[in-house]
């Protein structure tokens, strides 16, 4: 027996709707904006640090100095991972995605802390910090891991990202990559309810704690249709190969209908802010770069030239920010399958945000599907089937 | 400057919203039914097999016998978990709550298979089939250390809950208690879009794999809002300690406005079909059982009965199938802290069965938020702040 209603609208992948208020972050997709609490993500990327921008989250405002080197300190003081968890990294690094063994070190997180389940805003900032701290540690370790390297614990007396630099690459990197890194994080911290921020959201809604929450956004990052497009990207440059095999690759594309990653979004009909300013980063290092690197940046370069010119204003596809990250991330030296689990160690504190924020007001989401099958089937016995 | 618009509606908790057609689940709230692939609950919970029910759900229809034997075989030779998973849950067993060691232990399984990113729907039901098999084993693993003792391999050629008592019990269970848990395991194999098939459904639209999207599952069915109802309820009944207690107990509750857990739905203004068939269940223990476990069903058939008479047809809030699984559980003997991590070894079926849907026609979920912060707020740098 079919059901006979009349079929409700049905929301597929959400599109268009509104699931809560929210202070924390506006993308204006028509004129290529983006705010974090009310600043626009170009000045932050210019003057920010990441912890800054963290704080900024977190809190709704700008720390002082006094505030910004007590959260420094206190991210400082989390950076340690416990040794269950390097156990667990261990096990994993070698036979798994980083991305899942990020998830599984972040879900194994817990063992080291006693306030899991108190779920007041000072317990779970708490939570928070150590989460943003340990996250970089994790995602270090795993990439010294899967390059053969054994763990280099954490430097004391640097900023975040000059940390995360040493560890991942067992020497101090210069104020230039730093900054660069800085900006990445910056760039990748927050984007309103993405997919991976709303498993987030979904998660958390339950009243699951932060570690729980953030599992299911690193679940959810891990999907190629949300955080795998930089490194699509950057495969593209790299089967391009020569600056000069540019036009004919795109025009190829471009007749055969094919998708080229980097371009267009879902939410920006404009020039993706964030792209911009990696734009700027990749002209400059331009200048100074050579070989493979060099030649990934005038791919880059070239091809956004010519997406722009045949799509932008007609058709307002524009370059996104995972357009441009792969070559800046090939100069910083980060392998292609760290480009996501980085991702996450900035996203963090976008999540951890929104769910201090949902959590104030907090409602389980319990969404209805729409039954379009049969009821009342009689059931035959096995035996008679 | 605070932004003039018109509010949208904005979609709290979606509640009411539709997020997709679905063939898998009709819950009638209102006539109190519930059907699995159009068979009714209480059918299938007289009739059936886990094995059975989770075939119905994946496939869509019930399996003859040879298909039901080749599943049975399928899942049978799947029962093993990796060393390095073995690793992991021993790492964490009695460091964390069995919700999160099941958590990491499910996101860490990628490690024993090749096809993790082969998303096609013959390799995803093959991967469906091992996690239903695999996280029987590991919760009856986790169960196992946490009670002091060690691993017990998994049984051939007996069921898949059967087998899952022998290992967490290292003994084979006589025929009532495997009825029972398939019972429980069938009662709580599907619900829907509820909240940890809702995380599913969102990490898994971002084309992330199967174990992503499972391990986000979990984690929102560690939410007491969602799976630890049933934990509640018990609390209670053992607070009230003397089924002697309970009329003063849950009047005084009323009188207080306390909230009862087990009684009432977002769904369900009816009596919970679920509850209807452990209800027979508890009568008919109720008979042969003494001491701890008799007093327990005891307390609950005296306040169900006093709840049912004061706030059913008056109020439309009724027992739901959270209520009555602790006296049961007792009895088999289930400790309380494995009360959700066997609902996850249920539910998986559904998960499965919801992401193989929604992936035939997949559509990133990417819902929005209604900005109500302030823009284009000058960045006062931090010397000046």
């Amino acid at each position: 027996m079919y059901m006979a209603e009349n079929t409700p609208t049905i929301y597929q992948g959400l599109d268009g709707v509104y699931i809560t208020e929210s202070k924390i972050c506006k993308v204006d997709g028509t004129l290529g904006r983006l705010y974090y609490r009310g600043y626009s993500i170009d000045v932050l990327a210019q003057n920010s640090s990441f912890e800054e921008v963290s704080y900024l989250l977190l809190y709704g405002k700008l720390p002082n100095k006094m505030e910004l080197e007590s959260f420094e300190n206190e991210l400082n003081s989390e950076r340690d991972i416990p040794d269950g968890v390097k156990n667990i990294i261990r096990e994993m690094a070698k036979k798994a995605d980083p991305m899942e063994t990020l998830r599984t070190a972040v879900s194994a997180l817990v063992i080291s802390d006693a306030e899991v389940k108190d779920n007041s805003p000072a317990a779970n900032l708490r939570k928070m910090v150590k989460l943003i701290s340990k996250i970089s540690t994790i995602v270090a370790q795993i990439g010294r891991l899967r390059a053969g390297k054994d763990f280099i614990p954490p430097a004391k007396n640097i900023g975040h990202v000059e940390n995360f630099l040493y560890m991942l690459n067992g020497k101090a990197a210069d104020a230039k990559l730093v900054k660069f890194i800085n900006t990445m994080f910056i760039l990748q911290a927050e984007h309103s309810s993405n997919a991976s921020t709303f498993a987030t959201l979904v998660t958390g809604s339950t009243l699951a704690d932060i570690y729980s929450a953030v599992t299911s956004g690193i679940s959810a990052l891990k999907g190629p249709l949300h955080g795998g497009a930089d490194e699509e990207a950057l495969r593209m440059m790299l089967a391009i190969g020569n600056p000069d095999n540019t036009e004919t690759y795109i025009n190829e594309a471009l007749a055969g209908k094919q998708k080229i990653m980097g371009f267009g979004h879902r939410v920006y009909k404009a020039y993706d802010p964030r792209a911009k300013v990696l734009k700027t980063w990749l002209v400059d290092i331009d200048k100074t770069s050579n070989g493979k690197v060099k030649d990934l940046i005038q791919i880059a370069l070239r091809a956004e030239k010519l997406m722009v010119e045949r799509l932008g204003q007609s058709h307002g596809i524009w370059p996104n920010v995972d357009f441009f990250t792969g070559p800046l991330y090939t100069w910083a030296g980060i392998p292609i399958e760290l480009f996501t689990p980085l991702f996450a160690a900035a996203r963090i504190s976008g999540w951890c945000a929104h769910m201090l924020e949902y959590w104030e007001h907090n409602k389980l989401f319990r969404p209805l599907e729409y039954y379009t099958g049969p009821i009342n089937l009689d059931y035959v016995p096995l035996d008679k089937r």
